[in-house]
């Protein structure tokens, strides 16, 4: 019941970590400069299990973890990092069950967790404008077994089709602050609402226009992940980081209380 | 359909963002220094709606989010923090049906967002060898309703009691080192393994005991979240921070394969 | 030679770390809540000694450093911190002999930095439309017998009184972009440049303003410092720190040269 | 008088900012591949002036911060960073007249910053047991005219010569706690010591040896240096930023005074 079977996708962890996704079939190759490993030898085995390329190199094969599919999504735009889908999620409070809309797909690297969150009974609605980008999206669901769970919408945000009132709201847009108002005519009231911006004026931009919502409970945040070197006796950090993904903000629609956020 | 009823679980967000969590409870009274608010007033109300006190507070009513729910937990230890349990979500790929084992219950929070991310086909196991801190734990659990899907477990993880392998482990000790091999009996092969130690010296302890198990995959990491001042035309980060909760450590036990991690 | 004499500015620490600077003087007592110590005692003594007061609690004498002088100083304003400090003198190249000139005394940190590191050869120049501000600045100052390198100047940089160019010319202004070029005509042609800006929307208006005058070498930075517990067995980083103090801006003018800095 | 002569160190900053330090010098000629630019047209030319080579590629000409020193120093090993030494010379409080001990040269960028900070009437002494890393560091202090004011010593800070002891004392050393107290021998009683050190481990091992000693006023911290992009409407933090240089340790070495420090 660990064992991998036809049809699985499953992660293999060259000694040197590099990592390679892919899904099983009977009859195929996975070829590296390593050499060769049938798939026929994987089926079967359990997760974790050592297997040897013709070549003598090894490699493990692991179930790939969520922030692994993640990190493996082909791109043609910068995809939004782990380390801040993670708190999103948690912000966003999104769960199984959980209703989702996002406004720019993308590569669809969030769009993929949000699926792979809600689980069977939640639902996500993406929409772009770019076609391109949406089939790429696409692409990346499926390859995983998420593109059930998605339903994703050609078009502009600021003109959004008709659809029940999401209970999360994700902005992943240049000018979030003029979507702002017609995305949150999709999102229920008290709905939970994120956007994540590049630059410091953006997010100037997005605070003012929340300002005159009202909004309640809005923060701004940044989240930085400092890597460590893992020799025990030699405990230390990485000589380079990344340094800024995007701002993230958060904050909940509400009915119009005093004076506007932020004053 | 978007309206509060008897039994929610409901956020009042005051003016100064000051937040309380409470069950909504015909004939009861919310009472603060700002003034008190009938409960019967609540129910029936849309979420996001604001409400005064009797005496003209204004709060606003909000179902509370995941990270809501996790800071407002009764504590009598240190607490993994939100920005932290986003990305050990991610790593180690707990969502709807995965299997989760903790070591360490402590007040909960974890425990809290596990159950909540398994969903209703997941399952949590948590072993804490202090019934205090598990009762704590339970209350915490049964306040949000998530109760019935972990088991919470008195014991120690180095004595595990027998129980189908989990999927996921996360180790809360402060001689995680020690826990190491026997939790990992616990754990399916090729499984998701995660800690978080507050010292340097703990995680150095750890990548020791690691390195003799066979691990691929490991990393060690800390994660900083830094908080701006909402003020669109004074965008600022606010004046202090969290500057340490705990470092992470994450890996895959696998089958041994060449020389030890680490090295 | 290593001995405390009359005169002498000195600084006691307490065993919980509390610091203390004065000025030895004959007859003068030191009075705290662990008891009395008469300077008498402290004035012949070698640095690093351990002086008991009345009350048998232990101090030890030092000589402060120019960190522990900056955070000494008084203030009716946010200072300069030293990890900003540090840097700053790096980037202007603030010396032995070097010529500066600051706009924005305030409580005059950065002006005992600029004066200290300037030495005997080297002249600070420091503008503040506030005459409080000055006299605390000049009390700072007068206080580590650094006065006598500074001329504080009452008055606005927009209206720069005449003296000869400055090598290195440093602004701690609210509004720093329209002082930029009434300020450059006191520095000479190629000098150093820096600022010091809390928001992220004054750096966006120094930086344009910036472009219009020709620099090189544009940089913005901002500099986190992290504290560390000290107990060799747990090393950890400290609970909290400082999330911000102030971007840091630094460039260098010269002759115009093609398209403007950041276009 | 602001006007570059022979054998004036000068620095020439290309349109993308690429910078190049070098000494002036009659009938000499620079050369990129950008094109040539002879000294001659350079001597006697405004700093800050704009210079093009002869294939029209514009550079300007400006005088090296120390930064600008420190970052192009030749280097055969790790050199300190300029964020951590600004903040070495606060807390070493290294100035005018300051005599300072060094050990560990290395290539001797923090060498160089110490002599450029103390001036003409300080001294630097600088310890190193390899004498081709002591060559390097003389290298790099003749060619920016520091040479004079620096004493590089061949040996073991263990077997330290005899000389008057220092006022401050800083160590980059693989075992600094080995080397602590010979070296402490050579700094007078209440001096600042400081040391750097690139694991945690070694932190661990630092503390423990400075807890034998008696030091007061013990620190253990790390700077954090991240840059922004410069354009002034879209305001955002570089893609990636350095994640660590090396811990810092400061201290004061005392008489001894109750229980020892870190317990």
């Amino acid at each position: 019941m660990n064992a991998a079977k036809a049809g699985d996708l499953v992660m293999l962890v060259a000694e040197d970590r590099k990592q390679f996704i892919l899904t099983l079939q009977p009859g195929e190759e996975f070829q590296t400069h390593h050499g060769v490993l049938e798939h026929d030898r994987m089926i079967g085995k359990s997760f974790g299990a050592r297997l040897d390329t013709h070549l003598g190199s090894p490699f493990h094969m692991l179930e790939p973890t969520l922030r692994d599919l993640l990190l493996s999504t082909k791109r043609r735009s910068q995809i939004i990092f782990p380390k801040d889908i993670g708190y999103i999620l948690l912000r966003l409070s999104v769960g199984p069950g959980t209703r989702v809309l996002e406004a720019g797909t993308g590569s669809g690297a969030l769009t993929l967790a949000l699926a792979w969150a809600v689980g069977q009974t939640g639902r996500v609605v993406s929409v772009d404008r770019r076609a391109d980008m949406q089939r790429l999206a696409r692409e990346n669901l499926e390859r995983v077994g998420l593109a059930n769970r998605v339903d994703l919408l050609h078009g502009d945000i600021a003109d959004p089709p008709a659809f029940e009132p999401a209970d999360a709201l994700f902005l992943d847009l240049p000018s979030a602050e003029k979507a702002l108002e017609p995305a949150l005519a999709c999102l229920r009231p008290g709905g939970r609402f994120g956007a994540i911006l590049p630059t410091a004026n953006q997010v100037s931009d997005l605070l003012a226009a929340m300002s005159e919502i009202p909004f309640t409970d809005v923060d701004v945040c940044e989240i930085m992940l400092r890597f460590y070197k893992t020799i025990p006796a030699r405990l230390r950090p990485a000589d380079r980081m990344v340094a800024h993904t995007g701002y993230l903000v958060f904050g909940r629609p509400v009915e119009r209380s005093g004076p506007p956020v932020g004053e």
